[in-house]
Formats: structure tokens, sequence, C-alpha cells
């Protein structure tokens, strides 16, 4: 399932920025788009895309049916529940709007861990709905600690929900999931996951650790193009989603389930996307969800080694395995980095946002990823950081990823 | 720009169901996925589809930015307007959604048009949020009079907004959406408008006509997947918006527009579909607007000749050129034709939703449409009406489309 990108331009007419990036080196490929090494989207297998781009099925007939109908299996097992796991047509931040509108009424009290961009992005949606939301304050970059969880609720609630991210893209930090479920689910609080870097990332099992409502995108781990999102709801969340009061209708959640129960969603879906979806489930399936976690923490694993052979410095102590989150020094600072990477490199990697713009990079090894992903992404930053007069380049940092490789190292 | 479907299946391997429809009689091709003549999702041209499927794009990086810059020019050419259409991630549902959060305050009274599955949309819609509905009933298949909306607005009032559809596609019913908006734009009532199925296919010109909200789907006549929805806001309706009080956040316009100008989107877009956008839209400027309604006049009209020639009846005497509604005596009955479409013949068209249920079907002629297309469909509906035993195929059908196309009718 290996891609990288590697596809010659379509020979539909372009203006010429959209092919070749400039300047790039002599010794390097030019019939490429920019490689994408963002923590999303990122670099869709050649078979997923081509699967996108088959005649389109009609949605309310039977071929689609059948499509559906191994969706929604797939997704269970993804997810490891036993629910129904609803698919929107939408970004992931519609998935985390429809969590907040199905569970909550007006005026409910949530605790939401705000330790970067997305933790921020469920206190908006909260307060956009009026509800009244406690902030969790944690520095960006570090976890939050249980035990502050467990003295809020005791102590501020009671609240209807606790928000968090099992992976926070723009810190890179993963946060405590099991260890906050393990504190709501002997509460009436509930527990709402944003997964959307963290799903088929590493392991979240929705029954077992008890959560409520899990979210994610198409765009990372399930290596598709954005447009779609996709929401589990554990028994009593449903629950609360029929007693929930706050307005909806395109993200009504039991609408949906109701409508996946017979293999259809309520809203015309995003149908190329979901045959992608389709061939994604089955190769995840295939390779199996201790093998996908594996291989995901050994990219990981890997990558942070060669980044530390480097003489770089990691940006958090509470790593995500979705993405790796590095500081740059200044000079040469992260924008002059993520540049280089695109003008001469020919890949594209994302830079710190908001408060960290300017200040850190980020690589992402999601999806279809493997050790010569990470080789090659290494490679660009050791050759990137010569380039830009930080360290000769002289292979410490591809060697560390290999060595951490061969011995499967995996922290 | 012509693709009927007609690629063969691509080497993933797929239950035997999802690739050749059952019992084709032998002078049938075989490789086919079924011909979609469905009211939307209509076929995508097979360029479009390799579009959707390149190497993504990052949304954050300057190529993509380009990417946006064209397609805003080109949705403010296809919608005839100098105002920013938003460009959101979610099905035509969620653009009519967005139109009503962000255009209405809580309690405001609004207008609905109600002559279709459609119509009954925006009620619900606007239920689900709390507003003061005022149903305008039109019997299925007759368009609104004009004259019914000025005495509504008159006594009613005062209305926020009326909402209507251009084109009822549960109906194949045109209203007359100038004729309104000639009403509201001379009043504070704001003109909110469904184009699903209308734009790109028959005139509305935005600002000449004082339309203040225009919403469209990617799946129509812009003959892309499902995935994106479009809605155009008047000036006076981003005034609307900048005051009205309901809860949005994924829909929330404003942010769209700002972020627009900035050649960029709120939220992760559906970068692959957005590619496939830029590519229909440079072609639509090709052909041209004249051209392109044109086309679509010629195909309705011929489609029409055709039924007539067959001894059946139009379901509407005031229809949309996006689709043909037909009127199926029973025996043998729409749901025996409509299998007999897909079964014997690689067809997928559309029966009647609730109420006509049975009793109609509904072809359509949106997008990459021309006399071939509606040769083929009336082909087939000749002979599955001889099939069933309606009437014998003589090609009187098929003559009647030819003749009216050889004519340049256009009634």
């Amino acid at each position: 399932m290996q891609s990288e990108g590697s596809d010659a331009i379509l020979p539909v007419a372009r203006p010429p920025h959209l092919g070749t990036p400039p300047n790039l080196p002599l010794d390097m490929a030019v019939t490429k788009r920019p490689l994408l090494l963002t923590p999303g989207p990122v670099t869709i297998p050649e078979e997923v895309r081509q699967a996108t781009a088959r005649p389109l099925l009609y949605h309310r007939g039977p071929e689609f049916k059948h499509v559906v109908r191994r969706v929604r299996d797939g997704l269970k097992y993804l997810y490891q529940t036993r629910e129904e796991v609803i698919v929107l047509a939408s970004s992931g931040t519609g998935a985390m709007e429809g969590a907040v509108v199905n569970l909550c009424s007006r005026g409910d009290r949530v605790l939401v861990v705000r330790g970067g961009k997305f933790g921020e992005r469920w206190e908006k949606i909260a307060r956009a709905y009026g509800l009244d939301v406690v902030p969790l304050d944690v520095p960006w970059g570090e976890a939050v600690d249980p035990e502050r969880v467990r003295r809020a609720l005791a102590e501020q609630g009671p609240f209807r929900a606790v928000l968090l991210q099992a992976s926070e893209t723009s810190t890179g930090v993963a946060h405590p999931v099991r260890e906050v479920a393990d504190l709501t689910r002997r509460t009436d609080t509930l527990c709402v996951v944003d997964g959307i870097t963290a799903v088929g990332v590493f392991p979240i099992p929705f029954d077992e650790w008890g959560i409520d409502c899990l979210v994610t995108g198409s765009q990372k781990a399930l290596m598709l193009p954005p447009g779609l999102a996709f929401a589990g709801l554990s028994a009593r969340a449903w629950q609360a989603a029929a007693r929930a009061d706050l307005p909806r209708f395109y993200f009504d959640f039991a609408r949906e389930r109701d409508c996946l129960a017979q293999d259809t969603t309520a809203w015309t879906p995003a149908i190329s996307l979901i045959e992608g979806l389709d061939l994604v489930l089955e190769r995840i399936r295939e390779e199996g969800l201790d093998a996908l976690f594996r291989r995901h923490r050994l990219a990981a694993t890997a990558m942070r080694a060669g980044v530390r052979a480097l003489g770089l410095s990691l940006f958090t102590g509470s790593p995500s395995d979705a993405l790796t989150a590095i500081e740059i020094p200044d000079p040469p600072g992260a924008s002059a980095v993520v540049k280089r990477f695109r003008d001469a490199h020919g890949m594209t990697i994302a830079g710190g946002q908001d408060q960290l713009k300017g200040r850190i990079i980020r690589l992402s090894h999601m999806g279809d990823v493997d050790r010569y992903h990470v080789v090659r992404a290494m490679t660009a930053l050791e050759s990137v950081m010569d380039e830009l007069g930080f360290r000769p380049a002289d292979g410490a940092g591809v060697a560390a990823v290999v060595a951490s490789y061969a011995r499967g190292a995996t922290e």
C-alpha cells in the first residue's frame, strides 16, 4: 500500500506553479507534487485515490448499501466497539460540533481540557452554543494530569461532559484518555474525546475504556482525502442524546444512527470518499489493529530517536504517536525550515500554530507510513538543518532511525 | 467532456454484486457500473473523477491558495454575482441549514413554500431552530403562484425570510424565483433559495434578480461527487448575518467569507473535491453560461418531447430543466420501471419520494449531458415500457428526441 505522492501530474491544463516545487536540487525528481508530511492531510495511497475516482454508485441503490454495511462493520472494528459509528460529510470540526449539540442542553456545564489549538476549539464550539465552559488550562506541550481532572470534577461540577483531545495535533501531545474515562465512567459526566489524530494510530478501545463519544476525521490515520468525519457514542451517550435540547439538524446523530441501521445515511453522503473508506477499512482489517498500532509506534519511536540524534529537542515529553513536534532554535527558525523543506526538497511539513508559530515544526507519521517514510523525512530534516547552518549533515539522524527500526524499538 | 460511467471496474477486490448489474441482456456491455440517470448524483466525467484522484495538495500551502482563488472567481461567474460564494464541506442540506442559522434569529417568522420534499426540508430546519414557520402549501407538482406569496407577505408578516426551491427535485417543478425576489427585494424580507438542482442548469442571475441567499451542491449540475455545498449571500444578507443570533460554528458563513478573502477556508476543506471543482468551473467558463443553459434547455425539451411521444404524462406543467418527472400508470407502476431500468438496462433512475412513491419516475439531465445522453435515456425508457407491457417500442420516443434536437427546440 506504499505510495508517496509519486504519481506524475495528470495532463489537465494547470498553471506551472501547481506542478514542480520551485528550486528543486538537480538530484531530485521533478514530476511530483510536494510530498505531504503534514499531520493531516497525509499522503493518500495510490489505490485509495483510485478507489475514490471510480464511477459513482447511487447512494440510495443496493450496491451502495453493501458499501455502507461493510463500512459500518469496519468502523466498529476500528473503534473496538459494538455501538454504531456514524459517518458525516464534513471535516472533523463538524463531528466535534455534533458531539456538543447532540449530548448537551442549554446551560450545561462542561470541563474543557485546554492545552492547544484543538482544546480551544472544544471551548469555542461549546461557547457558541451557550454552554457553561470551565476551562482546565494545561501548558501547551504538556499532557493533562488526571488528578487535576479528578479535582475539577469533584469541586466544580456537576459537569455534563469533559471534552479533551486524545492527540492534540497543535502540540503533538497525547492526553491520558484512559485515566480520564476511568474518572468519568463512575459519574454522570460524559467523556467526549477528539480522536482526530489518534483513532487508527494508537489504542483507544472505545467500549473497554468507557469512552462516551469519540470523533475522528478521514484525512489522518484513515489516509483518505478530507471530507468525512465520524463519531462513536456509548449507550449512555445515546441516552443523553435523546434528552439533549441543543438545536441540530445536519449533525443530528440519532437520525444518522437510525439511517445507518438500514445501511444508509440521512443526507446525501460523500459517496466517493466512502468508497475509499471501504477500501481503507478493508486494509486495516487485513493488517489488524495490533500491527497497525505497532507500526505507528515504531515510526514514532524512530522519528524521535532521529530528532534526538540531530541534537534537536522534542517539544513534548508526552508525545502522540501521530506526529512529532520539534523545537527549532532561532536561527534558523521554524518558518525557514518549513520553507526550505518545501522549496528545496519538495515536501510539505507543518509549522506551529498560534503561540507556537515560528517555534516548532510538526512531522506526521500517520496512515501509510513505514521505515522508508521516516527515513525520507529524517533525510530531509537533516539536509535542511545543514543547509540552514544548524549542523553538518552526517547521517546521524537516519542512522538513528534505521537502528531504531532494527531494534524494533517502541520506547 | 462526455463520459457515461464507461470505465471498467478497477482491479480492487470487490464482491461480485458491485460489478455488473444482474440480468443484463446479451447485447449489453457488462464491464460497467450502473449508469446514473438520477437527479443527483449525476454521472461524473472521467477527467473530473481523475482530477479528484490526484495526490493531495496541502490546504494551507501556496498551491492550494491558487486553487481557491480560481474557484472563488469561477463561483462568482457561475452565480453571476460580485459577492463571495462560500464553499462548505457538507451536503447541500448543510448549506440549507447554514442559510437558516446565519440569517435568522430566535423566534423569527419565515415563509416556507411547501410543495415537495425539499420545501418540507426548509420547514424542518427552521423548526429545529425554533423559528416561527408559516407554510405556504402548494400541491406537489405545481409551482407557487407569486400572487399567493405577495398576499402572505402583506398579510402574515413581517417575515425575516421566504424560503423556497428554484427547482424542487422531488417533483421536477421550477418555482418562479425571479417573481418572488421581485416581491422581497422591496421589503425587509430575505429571499432564500435552494438552487441545488438549479444553479448551472437554468439562469438565476443572483445580483440582477436581487436574491439574498442561494445554495447549491456539488453532485448536480457541477457534475462532481457529493460532499461540497455552496452559498452566495447578498450585501443585505451579510448585514442580516451580522445581527442573526442563532447558534452556529461549523456553518458560520461570515467566518468562511473572511477566510475566503485570504484564499483559504475556516476548516479543513474537502481538498480532492475542490480540485475537481476547479476543473469543472474552468469547463463552465469555457462553455459560457448562455451555452450551458441552452444545452440543458435543449436536453429538457427533447426529453419532454420523447415522453409525450410515448404516450406518457409529464408530472408537472412547470418543469425544471434539471430533471423530468414522469407519471407511470399502474400497471406497470413506477417501482417496476425503476427496477427494470436497473436490472435489465444497467441504469439507475429515481422513483418518487414520500407521497409520490410508486407514482412517478425521475430522469436527470443535469451536468455532462447532450443529445446522446437523452437518446440513451429515452431508448431505455421506451424499451422498459415495452418489456413491461405498456406499449410496443417503435422508436417514437427517440425519434421525437432526435427531431427536437434537430429543430433546436427549446419550447
